[in-house]
């Protein structure tokens, strides 16, 4: 982890992950950015496994972006080579033939296709990816015999060797079935600036042996990033690498669903969505400064995706993020960002409720309410705020943190 | 101004106004929510006005919004209350009927119709307008023989009248002509948190003169503010209160224009502008915490609201602004900004020059720059940030503010 001194909100304990068999983890200490600490984590697929990936909507996209996508497309890899400290983004042609060299060494080691090799990157923008310390960490750099440096590594540790400023490593575990065959669901995560819809993780890699074509698995991925990584900001600013990669090995032996609405996937898809919704959390509790948690669900919208512009209108208000890091029950604040957000009000019908309590009912502020069971929950870790547009039945929930000093002092001093 | 230490970018001078006949100003202390100080400002048009007005797109609009849109909709007004404390904002029927009370209450005083007062309130979200400490203070509350407690006041003590949070008044003044014919323009504003697109003033009033048609002087004012005021964001979070007002006297007795591109407005034009832009970067300069001024302009984009949408991108990026609160030239987020903005890009033509000094080009690190300027440019209180997309003609410029503690400290502290 960074050296930065923070008080995060409770970190999440790591949880116990089961062996996944057929996929191994690795990582080493290339020196990339930070020093004496694993910066690169491969994960080999064995037997091979499908893929799908959901990516950054940004427009700056960096290199191992581009280079992924492909690969997810295609629906099959072998391996996927992660490293921290440096996001080869903004590097031109440069850092394109730098993924590919990347690729080609784990090509190597594994013996399996350039084109079968996932990459992802997170760390400084628009720095030179230092690949002859990458390919030298994996012991192909001139193939005159050197030896990789990987060594096997727990799950903890893999999640260690993505994170950036991150104060705790993130993961998450499920079990489950499909048609009565148990699978594993197991997944990692890192933060912790640079967090906003559009694919707001940074990066998350989810790893199952369920036995599942590549298409099906999309179309779970897709589903389950709307109701979990899209739903979290941190800070509104969408990161130019952010990757969450969902791998399925197939070595768990079940019958292969038909589609995506297969009957046999209800539990698959309930776990997958947990593992999914739990990693983001994670991510915003863990956000840069944040010391509150805050969950903010809007219901009586014109439509669920008018309910989530809301939502994150008052995710991504500075001024209400202020307002509960001092906690301050400044529910006028919460008023302004659904008002600007844009979706269709009548503020005659609005109400707002803070940790259960009514403030605001149609369109004004509640006469009496219980101001010391109000206060109380503000001095809490974790925020609940409710608005109800009462005009028609779309909802939704998203999550974020609150905006300290610590945000400011940590991104005034880490060079992105 | 607010018991609120701050520390912020030099103050703006206020500038000598001359008198503007037919148009009197007046303030008054009525204890709204700052004790021992001035938080009323009436401002009487002895012999009518033309008025023009914008205001908040916020879909949770303020009672006073809601009225002196109808007025500035009819084009004449005679006066114009204004008070600091309590925004009127989220307070339903009860707000409504509250705006009215004052509306007689001035019109009682001026010798008007209701409908010919103009009021504007900045504040508090969500608390009762305490009307009966206003009409008391206009000396018309129970109508027996109560007098009123305004007294004449400067433009200075004006814009100190209608101010919150601001660290001092904002005022800017042009003398112009129209055919030949000498015009004056006044102008003061009040910020300074909840500034973004969309209307981003909080209040601004202009005053002038000039003889020119309400439905003129409205063409005049939205293509100014399209270059001022919607070109500035502290926090963006946009207020319920937003409102601009311009009032046009006729005292000048110049022949009034008969179109919004009559050639002898040529001139009045650009100082309406330069009054405009001029308050306009007054309320950023005195954005909450702010430290640094930020002139930011995009060009080469596919269009000018391209343009637009990527600047402003980069001045609502926390991640941009609290990089320049720490002087460091973390050019990576401004990249990351124009990449989430969901314009038109191929970064393979994007560049960015800071402070003059060219740091990425075609979509990659300049390989060597000068340093020095550029920390040198960085440790000044005026930052230039330039972006070219290299792809069209579209160009815009916007203002911001740094991201510093103390926009946390003040907002984490003050009830809005």
């Amino acid at each position: 982890m960074v050296d930065i001194q923070r008080s995060p909100l409770a970190p999440c304990k790591f949880p116990f992950v089961p062996q996944i068999s057929g996929l191994n983890l690795t990582t080493a200490a290339a020196d990339i950015w930070y020093p004496n600490r694993d910066d690169l984590l491969l994960a080999e697929f064995e037997l091979g496994a499908s893929v799908a990936g959901v990516f950054t909507r940004s427009g700056t996209v960096a290199a191992p972006v581009v280079w992924s996508r492909e690969v997810t497309d295609n629906g099959y890899a072998r391996a996927l080579l992660v490293n921290s400290g440096n996001a080869n983004a903004f590097t031109g042609a440069q850092g394109m033939y730098d993924v590919r060299v990347c690729a080609t060494a784990v090509s190597d080691l594994c013996g399996c296709k350039q084109s079968e090799v996932l990459i992802a990157s997170t760390g400084v923008i628009g720095e030179r990816l230092p690949v002859e310390r990458i390919t030298r960490a994996l012991g192909t750099e001139d193939r005159l015999g050197e030896v990789s440096t990987f060594q096997s590594a727990s799950w903890q540790e893999a999640a260690l060797a993505i994170a950036t400023t991150d104060t705790y490593p993130k993961g998450s575990v499920a079990e489950t079935q499909i048609d009565g065959t148990p699978i594993k669901i197991a997944g990692i995560a890192k933060g912790s600036g640079m967090i906003a819809p559009n694919m707001a993780t940074m990066l998350a890699f989810v790893f199952t042996d369920a036995k599942i074509g590549s298409g099906i698995l999309k179309s779970l991925l897709r589903a389950g990033v709307s109701r979990s990584f899209n739903c979290i900001t941190v800070d509104s600013d969408t990161s130019t690498n952010d990757t969450l990669l969902l791998v399925a090995n197939g070595q768990a032996g079940n019958r292969p669903p038909d589609s995506p609405r297969d009957k046999s996937l209800r539990l698959f898809r309930r776990s997958l969505d947990k593992v999914l919704t739990d990693l983001a959390i994670q991510v915003v509790r863990d956000g840069e400064g944040a010391r509150k948690l805050m969950t903010i669900q809007v219901g009586g919208a014109s439509s669920p995706s008018a309910a989530h512009k809301a939502a994150m209108a008052i995710a991504n208000s500075p001024l209400v993020k202020t307002a509960i890091a001092g906690e301050d029950a400044n529910w006028g604040r919460v008023i302004m960002a659904v008002g600007k957000s844009g979706v269709r009000l009548d503020q005659r019908k609005l109400s707002v409720m803070i940790g259960g309590v009514e403030i605001a009912k149609n369109g004004e502020k509640v006469l009496y309410y219980d101001d010391s069971m109000l206060i109380e929950h503000l001095q809490g870790p974790e925020i609940f705020i409710e608005v109800n547009l009462g005009i028609g039945r779309g909802k939704a929930k998203v999550w974020t943190c609150d905006l300290t000093h610590d945000y400011i002092r940590i991104n005034a001093e880490y060079r992105t």
